[in-house]
């Protein structure tokens, strides 16, 4: 019989926040797989999963370039998938993690599409996204009633951000770390150096929340970072 | 000894999807407060927490007004938040429960002001939201790579929606019932009539999911719904 395919969204790093679901699957699953890039000596989302797997399950680490190359990725991710269905097709239950939520800037949106051409199971499970875990951790509504929330990731250029800055009441900020200096002056110039807070690498041990306009600007911002703008005040 | 107050996002509707975090809190609390409008038969947070309670507590629930009079639902909230503060004064530890997350479009936000006010120890702990809830469950991805994500709750007016729908890659609408008429022929305007799924009730026995415009146009569409919108393909 051919093996079931789950893709779990583990949460933004503290391992509590996973959810039921997650928890069970990982308790009975064959092999989890772990995405991780060259750089990475350790995969986070191992790291918080951990501590729920099954004592006979097999854990398998994919590479996968830190590249924009969409040739590059898709090249890997095709060959991952072939390594996937050949497991599937032994009859093993597979897991593959992803940090946050599958469905939000996650390397699992880079397989799912070699997966879905085929005739196989997948199941999805949520997973708790890091700017969801930087508002509840510092008590700061994205949004409430009526505004509007716009969700913006930064990679080299930070024009996507300065075209719709003026039209939301709340943004967030994914990944702002390339940019922050300029995130900075954006905010001074439309008097926001006040209306932001800048959560690192929450719910981990080196956490960091920051209201100061100054360690956006000055300071360096970890990868792992959410700036959340809320012009109506934080 | 004063008790700590936890706000509780209980996820979109899965009992499973709830958060160990959450769990863990629920099996020790002394008191869980349901928000019910006045409308409702039974509270749909409480209906999904209740079977990880511990024997021991005690529901409380507090009546809300289904309005959008802020007046009110200051009274109301306020009102609220003195029984909170006389119970935490007790020594009781409480749990507010919320569907989705709590800094997500929740009641929980009329009430954390008139708490943040007072010197009390608050931990909110977050939860799946309806939106990743939805797009895990139909595996389609919300935003990836660099793609923006707009979030949009409707309420009676639909102009917010009309005014950024052409900037944004992907959007979400928050409560599409009340315009979804409207909505469908934005759709079609913009040759987006395939580029759509709208889910309802995610994760309950009710579960409905369509990508069918006229579903969109002629169904009723329930209050518990999403779209999600995707100009590069569903």
């Amino acid at each position: 019989m051919i093996g079931k395919f789950y893709g779990i969204g583990v949460g933004p790093g503290d391992p509590e926040l996973i959810t039921i679901k997650a928890v069970k699957i990982l308790e009975k699953i064959d092999i989890v797989i772990c995405p991780k890039s060259k750089k990475e000596s350790k995969s986070v989302a191992l790291s918080i999963a951990e501590g729920y797997l099954n004592k006979k399950a097999e854990i398998l680490k994919l590479e996968f370039p830190m590249t924009y190359d969409e040739e590059k990725l898709n090249i890997t991710w095709e060959r991952n998938s072939k390594i996937i269905l050949d497991l599937l097709g032994k009859g093993k239950n597979i897991a593959f993690l992803t940090i946050g939520d599958p469905m939000v800037y996650s390397t699992y949106m880079y397989l799912l599409p070699f997966l879905k051409k085929k005739d196989i199971n997948i199941e999805t499970i949520p997973g708790i996204t890091s700017f969801c875990a930087s508002a509840n951790k510092v008590n700061i509504p994205l949004a409430s009633q009526e505004e509007t929330l716009s969700i913006i990731p930064l990679r080299k250029n930070i024009s996507e951000f300065e075209k719709v800055v003026d039209d939301y009441d709340n943004l967030i900020v994914m990944k702002p770390s390339t940019e922050h200096k300029r995130l900075a002056e954006i905010l001074e110039d439309r008097n926001l150096e006040d209306k932001f807070v800048l959560v690192s690498k929450c719910g981990t041990n080196e956490e960091n929340i920051s209201y100061d306009i100054d360690d956006l600007k000055n300071k360096k911002v970890p990868y792992l970072s959410t700036l959340i703008i809320k012009k109506g005040g934080i």
